[in-house]
């Protein structure tokens, strides 16, 4: 565990309650759904949480309206909010300060998916364009914040960011409990951290010794690797991925506080496996996933956790794709 | 009313319920969806029941189980099923017989979409394939189950058929009631009519004034022009659709019984309006549509039937499409 961050600035499970609390009616809960194709094939019972599903197609509306709807009910938030990001925080965070009657400033990468730049305007926001390769968000950001006396809302490392993440873990682990089943293990994909961090919070607090997993995309398992050594490594130089959610370049001090203390341990999947695992997903359960809601079903499709005989759950984080990936998938043979 | 059936012969809310206790743990129990994207397009409230997250990836599954059980329960099965099917009844057969141990042969079309005969044979059943244009495929399967004694499973103008479909629309009525809410309307698409007029049987059952359309393919809306004169009219001469699960020739004689006694008009979509509607689903719901699954959301998206300010039921009955169908409705702009 990283010593610089005390128990006590972390969230709990007490945190992702009142974030449920607070984003219910405006947060779809989103369905647990099963697949037989899927089931059959990994010969287990796989429990699918389809953040896809969730209001602008991803898990990231839960903490940024968590974390807005927080920052209004303590009498801030005049001056509107400010993020940065590659799409789906981008969306959660536009979407939110709408409904909540803020305006929104989003700094994104030139080479964001067209979706999700679309998206973000459509949800009102005012999007900055920045080059990634040379230019650095987080300054781009403060910049714009301290000029309009905004409020930024970070990604991940953010209590209450994570707490509203985490109502994705909560919803899972009440809905498999309604189903009268448990888990034996829960696979979720890792950028930042906060949706792992936070949700496990929620799944450990129904079954305290539920192995989670962090899936990663091949040079960007930062997660992974900081895990085997219990410090927080950097990505790899120069790596490249299609899961573009997940391309964050060193996991949270918070968020890793947590995983290091909690995860069981994680999985890196290559772009291969994760356009396969899209490619199963339209075939057999009709869901469209984006690249970085596919790497947990690409870790079970591999094999890479081997689901036979267990009880799994399964959260697809998004499906914002363009339709040049997707065609990329459809491509592939069945 | 046709006047060759009695009401005696023709299905009712009781064989509906009676269906949703034979496929209880067997079929899934499909989720009512919300898209905010969606209901923001429309101007209403569309609670979207998703037929194509039931096993073998559309609502055929439901009949075809019913069917089946009802003739183990009743002693007979015993020289298997045989079934002729353009792909989604083929699946739904083929499924709901491997479940109950009784060999399956399915008549299938040698144009039918390549996923649906995979699918097929998947699920162990035999194909034989036939000639749509050349051969009588009611000919072929009648003499196929006279030759094994096996029982025809029809695909729609059966009593058991019916009702088993007609447990979507009894599911629909139920979660929508237990949100709190009430249909103004109920948009359901038609083949043959087994869906719609049983789905209208549970539908009615909750609000008997309920007004449902079907949803057809022009050139193929033999049951909107059969509503208009209160009799059965076959399809236009040369017509064709990319709704492969749509193409029956007339409206079958119990289900335009029941349609023309209880349906409130129709809409007929063209192949156009149907890709422009799955590419909606795929940019905004996240889900994977078929064609024939996405009718009725074109009646909504094309305001063929205005959703304003109301509370409509879409039932979107399958999934199962080809990648290079799908593709063609990724290609077009958003």
């Amino acid at each position: 565990m990283n010593s610089s961050l005390s128990s006590k600035t972390l969230p709990t499970i007490a945190d992702v309650e009142t974030a449920a609390r607070r984003i219910a009616g405006q947060a779809i809960e989103t369905p647990l759904l099963e697949s037989p194709g899927l089931n059959q094939r990994i010969g287990g019972r796989v429990l699918i949480k389809p953040e896809l599903l969730q209001r602008t197609g991803s898990f990231k509306f839960r903490g940024a309206f968590n974390k807005i709807k927080h920052l209004v009910e303590q009498g801030g938030g005049q001056g509107g909010v400010v993020a940065y990001s590659s799409g789906n925080h981008a969306q959660g965070v536009a979407a939110a300060a709408q409904l909540l009657g803020l305006p929104a400033t989003i700094v994104m990468p030139s080479d964001a998916p067209a979706i999700k730049l679309g998206n973000t305007r459509g949800y009102g926001a005012e999007v900055v364009l920045y080059d990634r390769l040379k230019e650095n968000r987080e300054a781009i950001a403060g910049e714009i914040a301290a000029k309009r006396k905004a409020t930024i809302v970070p990604p991940f490392d953010d209590i209450d960011i994570i707490a509203g993440q985490g109502t994705a873990g909560l919803e899972m682990a009440r809905q498999t409990k309604a189903l009268g089943a448990t888990l034996d293990a829960a696979l979720l994909p890792c950028g930042g951290g906060g949706l792992i961090s936070g949700s496990t919070l929620a799944l450990q607090a129904t079954w305290p010794k539920l192995p989670v997993y962090s899936c990663e995309p091949v040079g960007f398992d930062d997660t992974k690797r900081s895990l085997a050594v219990h410090k927080r490594l950097p990505v790899e130089p120069g790596a490249k991925s299609i899961c573009d959610g997940l391309l964050s370049p060193i996991p949270g001090e918070m968020t890793f506080a947590l995983n290091d203390r909690n995860l069981a341990g994680g999985f890196a999947l290559s772009d291969d496996e994760v356009l396969a695992a899209m490619s199963f997903a339209f075939r057999v359960m009709k869901l469209v996933l984006e690249p970085s809601g596919a790497v947990g079903l690409a870790a079970l499709l591999t094999g890479r956790f081997d689901g036979k005989g267990k009880t799994v759950g399964l959260l697809c984080s998004g499906g914002n794709v363009d339709p040049d990936v997707f065609a990329r998938c459809l491509a592939l043979p069945a």
